[in-house]
């Protein structure tokens, strides 16, 4: 029940990461709906069908397409004005991660993986809907830019092994998953950490 | 069986697309060929992963590889000149995702989805061969340029359904589908028909 | 047993191109991690997405992650200066093409395809990876430059077939498609091989 209300809060808040990158590109109506529909089930999708689990669910359960539907309506109806878009962005597409990183490291548990798989599983589920946003609009995959993204997936993951040890709630597991990921998320942009420089000696030596 | 034509027809039309565009970007023979092959199975093949329907169905009956095969050479040799190339770009497209439209509708029919995920069946079917097509190629994918595209295949898959609902042979039901989807796209091209423009507002509040 | 080991040969080779590639990007540590592991899985991934056979092998043995992990460490570490990285990728996704192209034939062969499709389905295995790796690094698809490649993985196949005919041992069956692939792949990029220019009479009835 609390993975849907999961599933639910990820999906919305990549719809609207989605909306703000169409819509930054002028993407027509169609046009901004597709890409905010891609980035919020194409983690999903891929992580479905690499394990097997098909029909896909958002073809099989209606409450998705309205979900995003009813997002991406309102996220035209309320768009901020234009300079606020680049940190909303972050925030929004940082909130997605959360939540379907934890999504995808419960689908990998309950398919029978390793651990180190399902954080595998549970990265590939946050981080693929963005990189495929982003493809389509042309812009380099929010994966590959400087700051820690993918990273912030794993962290979160292997917490949530750790974390499952002790003697707490399952649920409070979940949400310390969820908010690690997002933490280190914002935390790394707002920083401007990133992953150490591996050209250092590489440019010495040339 | 009228389905099977209706594949070829799709087929045929999806191959003379991609050869035209893979021509226009001078890619050598196989490169043509491998264009031309994404753009006639591309739809399909993303249709039967996301329902389960594996293996896909060209790898399993060569009629597929025959005729794209087929109709690689023939488009190689018969080309016409290359100032028509954008005008029957369009037919070729627009006739392909017509009969798609239809077949993603009917296969949705067959594994028990709802009129709505049949309708967003028949339009991943339609428009992903041509996506990826233009993606391969470093064009803008054609589904998010400025005329109605995807839009067709759903306005021709809601005439589907409520044509079903008449007293008339199913046939005229998927003949009419088909011709409704290649009617509104090649319409909305003539006349350059678009979606209402969701940025005035916006660019006003700026 | 010697697939797993053509398998890990050809991961090991996919994963030094993509780690070059990467590299030669200035893609930051987690970034080349990523691309050294799709170019190594995404043939295979594809290849077993088409024929239905999943979870994916390298979600259930660790042994792949181990290989990329390591693998991607060394090629760090041990990194040759920039000027020879164009002559060792060519190299090193030889190598790869060759080893996959056998992998993909042989699981065809499998799953009951016929040889035609297991052509198809090898040289799917031994290309996507390259390409994929190529579109998220920006650079033209290597199936599209000049040289011949694909059409390397495709008579390597029919190599195969037609070796399989003669009384010799499996094994060197399997060997000689793999040198056959290598081989062809290196000549005609050593010699500026391409396939014959289709555009010659286009240009000239212009």
């Amino acid at each position: 029940m609390m993975h849907f209300i999961f599933d639910v809060m990820g999906t919305i808040a990549f719809v609207i990461s989605g909306v703000m990158v169409a819509m930054d590109k002028k993407l027509d109506l169609f046009g901004v709906f597709i890409i905010a529909f891609v980035t919020a089930v194409g983690g999903g999708t891929l992580r479905d069908l690499l394990i097997g689990s098909t029909p896909v669910l958002w073809l099989q359960d209606h409450t998705y397409l309205n979900i995003i539907t009813g997002t991406v309506i309102l996220s035209i109806l309320l768009r901020s004005k234009k300079k606020y878009v680049r940190t909303s962005l972050f925030l929004f597409d940082s909130i997605g991660i959360g939540f379907y990183t934890l999504l995808g490291i419960a689908k990998g548990l309950s398919v029978g993986l390793s651990p180190v798989m399902c954080i595998a599983l549970g990265t590939i589920t946050a981080s693929f809907g963005g990189v495929i946003r982003d493809i389509l609009c042309n812009e380099i995959p929010v994966i590959f830019r400087k700051e820690i993204y993918a990273t912030a997936c794993i962290m979160g993951g292997v917490s949530f092994f750790l974390i499952r040890e002790l003697p707490i709630n399952e649920l409070y597991a979940d949400i310390a998953t969820i908010l690690i990921v997002i933490g280190i998320r914002l935390w790394a942009v707002k920083y401007k950490i990133s992953l150490p420089n591996i050209y250092r000696s590489f440019n010495a030596s040339e």
